[in-house]
């Protein structure tokens, strides 16, 4: 029998996280990490080990060295069962550990739909944050020509732009009429698809799949509308589903999308068992509805959370909801996204404005390097407040991105973006008279005005 | 006579955005702008043409088609002088303009202390917002093969990168321990050093000149340590001054740094008569003191403010004192800083905690063109409440500033800021699980938690 005063089961960005700040609120505390076998990957990271950063070994958390310098114990094991009565935890290896409080960082696994026939053909891969699993289908991979990606989630879309590098023929295919569909807007979704068929990606929309097929091994993917591709592997990001089997085994109740339920201060129905990331479930920043959304950086933020209310809550220190703030990149273009897009806030029935502007990236636009850059703000009418975002550009676009989150998570209105200061340099930045951003939130207040005086 | 509703003296940034707000807020009215000869250039971007865009024609800002459309008159003249009582403006042509509301937007001179001898020589120039000058003073540099540059603020050590890059012999001298030693902390101050010592320019800190020398035209740069620096032409980059004759002229009160005293909605005395950008009195952020900061973005928030508020006031758009936000970049090292620098906090009397961190800017670490991303927060202690931060990495932290910058305007605490969502992308910003921004944060909060518990 073992003891610890903190349990954390998983080992990946979340866990690691909620571990470290655990240790550092309550440095009295033991905290016990409970890891799979193997090295923890950068989850982000993951479709870059397949070229930039040629394999997963160049994608790793460098955990071991750190977490014991930090006083954190890992524990190389599974979790089979939780006792909440006796506030203990059954291992794999028949070993039991104890906690005080026990924090659920048990991630998410890739998603299968259940009607699809072939998937379990041989070369038909997921993208698990599993190394071993990954470093296979990627010696796999080495020795085919040809890849099929099922799915246009921002994972099929680096993926496929990555695998493309690495010199295999890709098509990616999508139900949704774009790429990054759900993410973006049709037309920041578009200009990704065309930056993406560009690099040689063939790319498939609104086009379902019907069925794998092939003798053992993949052969090719057949689609709805008839068409069929021919392929030596075929790669489902069609999306993940979170993994609850132990906490629902315990009794924890579970949301509609399978998620732990979790409050503000990230505690499931059991006061001494918080949930984390991708098993947890996560309430819209706006909307305040349940939604699907899993992003490393969500789980991060959960899990600083967690790790800081663990023995003492704080109602200064909670989650407020997801603004399901992410960025991507293909090649030198990047595409950023925080809160509401327009179309979801219509499909929502908020009443709202948009601003938009499009501009340099840097100024003089004579600058080497230069990048047109589009910041679209969906704003609430009434009150004026920027419910969300989307911009497009060159690289500097995944920080400016942060700065529309911090805009969205002070609930700041149009006015009060547009007395706001922003630092600017020829180099690193659009022109302070020309800042899409702020010009954005202009063209938002342009319109309201005309509104007002109807 | 002339007759506009809305005057504008001045044509730089400042300037063309007051005009643009104006006309933007205020369709009716009529909106003119009294500008110099010549083209106008992007301001920050003067250095720039030096080398990297080759000339000013590259670095100029499309006034004429697009402020046409606008429905702005430009008129190429200049004021001598402001009747107050009659509200009217007397041109150099001979011309008057009247006028319901004036906005002064005059700008800034480049400083010569009056005791540097020899600054009336030959080949010493300084850096103005004037094409016609620095078109002359380029094609002098051409024939010449070494240049000193007086004062390593960010526009002396900006141009000196360039001109090391046109091929001068470049030295660099500054009073100060180190270049840009006003704008930020000794620790980055330091390393900024370096990056351009290894570019080739000779840097000469705490070093004071006493005189420039030549018979004609400079020969030499004499310091007050006896040394002396051999010169084909010498730039004066001391420092700017506000240039506030004609509102002088006119009765307008000025501050101790001789700029036109504003209120927060930036009317001057004179309830008709607004004044932006350099020429306009700044209050710091923080300090609430008056500060001598120059910088084009914070001209262009306050031209936005004074435009809107022209016929109409809102408290809700107001300027809350500058936060000098602000970044630079040596190749492809960038800078960054807004709010109170450590010292300056000090040397203010602030009650200050630090939080810093260090880590990759791209994740996995192993990702190419990785840099060192830097954060340095200053918190206030009591409140927790962020009162600063310095940045320094690749070129992504220019608009990471910016995400500081909201910080601070909205006056988040470190607790605000631990439980804030960010967006990260593995080529785009550092990981999730080590985001310098939060680490530093929580770095400031350990040692908060450390003094709260003694």
């Amino acid at each position: 029998m073992q003891k610890t005063d903190v349990l954390i089961i998983g080992s990946s960005a979340a866990g690691l996280v909620a571990a470290a700040t655990a240790k550092t609120s309550y440095p009295q505390k033991s905290v016990t990490v409970l890891r799979m076998k193997g090295k923890t990957l950068v989850p982000c990271g993951i479709p870059y080990a397949f070229s930039t950063v040629e394999k997963t070994d160049n994608n790793v958390i460098p955990v071991e060295g750190q977490f014991e310098k930090l006083g954190i114990s890992l524990l190389e094991d599974k979790a089979v069962s939780i006792d909440r009565g006796k506030k203990e935890c059954r291992l794999e290896s028949g070993e039991t550990i104890t906690y005080e409080r026990l924090v659920l960082a048990t991630g998410s696994v890739p998603f299968i739909p259940s009607w699809l026939k072939g998937a379990d053909l041989k070369n038909v891969f997921t993208v698990p944050k599993d190394k071993a699993y990954l470093d296979k289908m990627q010696e796999t991979l080495k020795n085919c020509r040809s890849v099929v990606t099922i799915g246009a989630g921002f994972i099929g879309v680096e993926l496929s732009d990555e695998l493309n590098k690495s010199g295999l023929d890709v098509t990616l295919v999508e139900k949704l009429p774009h790429i990054l569909g759900k993410a973006f807007d049709e037309k920041t979704a578009s200009k990704a698809e065309e930056i993406l068929k560009n690099t040689g990606v063939k790319v498939m929309t609104g086009a379902g799949v019907k069925e794998i097929k092939g003798t053992g091994k993949v052969e090719e993917v057949l689609l709805d509308n008839g068409e069929s591709i021919k392929a030596d592997a075929v790669v489902l990001a069609m999306g993940y589903r979170p993994n609850t089997g132990l906490a629902s085994d315990a009794g924890l109740p579970l949301n509609e999308f399978g998620a732990v339920k979790v409050d503000e201060y990230l505690r499931t129905e059991d006061e001494n068992i918080f949930a984390v990331g991708d098993c947890a479930e996560k309430k819209d920043f706006v909307t305040r509805k349940s939604i699907g959304t899993m992003l490393a950086s969500t789980a991060c933020a959960e899990a600083r959370i967690a790790g800081m209310n663990l023995f003492k809550l704080s109602l200064v220190k909670t989650f407020s909801g997801t603004i399901s703030i992410f960025a991507t990149a293909l090649g030198e273009d990047a595409f950023g996204v925080a809160g509401l897009t327009e179309s979801r806030a219509l499909e929502e029935g908020f009443d709202i404005i948009t601003g938009e502007f499009e501009g340099p990236d840097k100024h003089p636009g004579k600058l080497p390097g230069m990048k047109k850059q589009t910041v679209k703000l969906i704003v609430g009418k009434e009150a004026g407040i920027i419910l969300g975002g989307e911009i497009t550009g060159g690289l500097s676009i995944g920080e400016l991105t942060n700065a529309l989150g911090f805009i969205i998570q002070n609930r700041m209105d149009i006015n009060a973006v547009l007395v706001s200061q922003i630092g600017t340099h020829p180099l690193l930045t659009a022109s302070p008279a020309a800042y899409p951003l702020l010009k954005a939130a202009e063209d938002a207040a342009k319109k309201k005005m005309g509104l007002c005086s109807c």
